[in-house]
């Protein structure tokens, strides 16, 4: 369930190159690409900022065959989990949705009614979370076999309180997670999940600026962890028996499945063990590196350390 | 030259279908789909707002055999064209560039000089403008001849004057165009153009309350102006005489070539005949429609009146 980066065009490379851009830093620019989303202030550098002209920026694509497999799943379940999908970064935020903007490209034999269904499932997804769709572009494959691409973009504000990245957990803190891990795929979860943004403000209301660091999982449970800890000297070790693993599946499956987007956070002191139904779990906690070279992410199984750094999904093979 | 809707699936029955959604109004949308781009507020309806928490947002796609053809264009060409066609929709509103997000399925054979040439033409498209890129998400094709899509969201800042619509032309207003008309596409401008972003912030910094409606011509001068009285009982009427016809360019390419990235626009009064280096030309004027089912859009020429409300390009057959 594991695999490695092998297409010629690496995802990664690109977003490195875009994140270690070398022209002039923007002072609008708060967060840049890297995080879940950006942050981003709209006045221009030099006029005070009241902080209500900030808001957050993210864009993703859903393709089929890659992110979504249509000969399985309806265009209902495509449109919805695409916009879902966007939101739950709002979530890994702790933001509010505000707008959302949804662009495809579709294949060439496909009618009216499919176009609209697809649209109409993202408008749906889009108004139920409160980030309505003001924005759409459509275009149509030339090729015979061109297929389903779907690009959308959430605009999301900063709770007053502030933004959570992804980057700034301590030493010593907790890592928790939201609901239950594994097997997101084979069980569908990946097309009708929720995204957790009503648990994310309850997070940061209760917990304050004890709630560190916060991503959602896409990846799975290895890699998204591994990406808390990039830009620190800091390790991440996973408890096996205390993962809540999804009914049916077990702790391969919630270390590596990937796309359960649930929040995975870090925070110091006491956590609650629920939000409203959502169970709250902690499975492991944060360290300072022995030695720099040491993993990121560690799993302690039966008293043996393995490294779980890599394990999710690179979204290119499925 | 002109060209008329064919393909299974039309772009202007989905968006239109988007604008006229059924479910609940949101308050935070203060200009919906429809316009350039949409107007934005963050607050929560109920919360007061200063007016710097307003935003604009649009997107649009980069289609290769749509929107640009690879095997006679460079990819810095197409990059540059993507992003800055989606600022020139920030200029139609009388916006400032705050921030761009793009995203791109890239062929299967491309490799990783390709895709970093194309992001690298739309980073510096983007950062010359002012409007940082922000965040970005590729994919690389499964199909062997999949060909490139590319989606950008641009976010802008509306001016504190306010922003301007391609709806509220008066009857008594004159029509005017900055630059030149016609063999965008033949003479290649529509691949080095420069998004008229001054010169629309010129044009509303002294025509003020006067600058009633403004659009940028991408489908071509009959359809925009068609665009900007489709709400309205309005008609336009254009003088051939005076159109401003790129060299070695006609009547006919003015009037149904397109991507000129323009500003067309509605005033009052006096308007300036020139914007720096930039000539504004009054090209035609508005009136109330004698009867409902005139045309919206008329040119006259040699003293002929011609519909030219449907002149222009859908952008599917290029």
């Amino acid at each position: 369930m594991m695999c490695t980066m092998q297409d010629s065009v690496t995802e990664f490379e690109i977003i490195k190159r875009i994140c270690s851009g070398k022209t002039t830093r923007d002072h609008r620019v708060l967060i840049g690409p890297g995080d879940d989303l950006a942050l981003i202030q709209a006045s221009a550098p030099g006029e005070s900022s009241s902080g209500s002209d900030r808001m957050l920026l993210g864009v993703d694509q859903l393709v089929d065959g890659i992110h979504v497999d249509l000969s399985r799943v309806s265009l209902e379940e495509a449109g919805r989990k695409a916009v879902c999908r966007s939101l739950s970064d709002v979530a890994a935020m702790a933001g509010r949705p505000v707008a959302t903007l949804v662009s495809a490209v579709v294949p060439a034999e496909w009618n009216d009614g499919q176009a609209m269904a697809l649209f109409d499932a993202m408008k749906s997804a889009a108004d139920e979370h409160h980030a309505p769709l003001v924005g759409g572009d459509l275009a149509v494959h030339h090729e015979p076999d061109g297929r389903l691409t779907c690009s959308v973009t959430v605009v999301g504000a900063p709770s007053d309180i502030g933004v959570v990245s992804r980057f700034d957990a301590e030493a010593g803190d907790g890592l928790y997670v939201t609901g239950e891990l594994g097997g997101s795929w084979r069980g569908r979860h990946h097309l009708d999940f929720t995204p957790r943004l009503a648990e994310s403000a309850m997070l940061l209301a209760i917990l304050g600026n004890r709630l560190h660091a916060m991503i959602d999982i896409s990846d799975g449970l290895g890699r998204d962890a591994a990406h808390m800890v990039e830009r620190s000297d800091l390790q991440v070790i996973i408890d096996a028996e205390s993962l809540p693993c999804r009914e049916g599946f077990g702790v391969q499956q919630a270390v590596g499945d990937g796309e359960d987007y649930e929040l995975l956070f870090a925070a110091s002191g006491d956590v609650p063990e629920g939000l409203g139904n959502c169970a709250v779990t902690r499975i492991g906690a944060f360290k300072i590196k022995d030695d720099a070279s040491d993993p990121d992410v560690l799993l302690r199984q039966n008293g043996d350390l393995s490294d779980i750094s890599r394990a999710g999904w690179e979204h290119q093979s499925r």
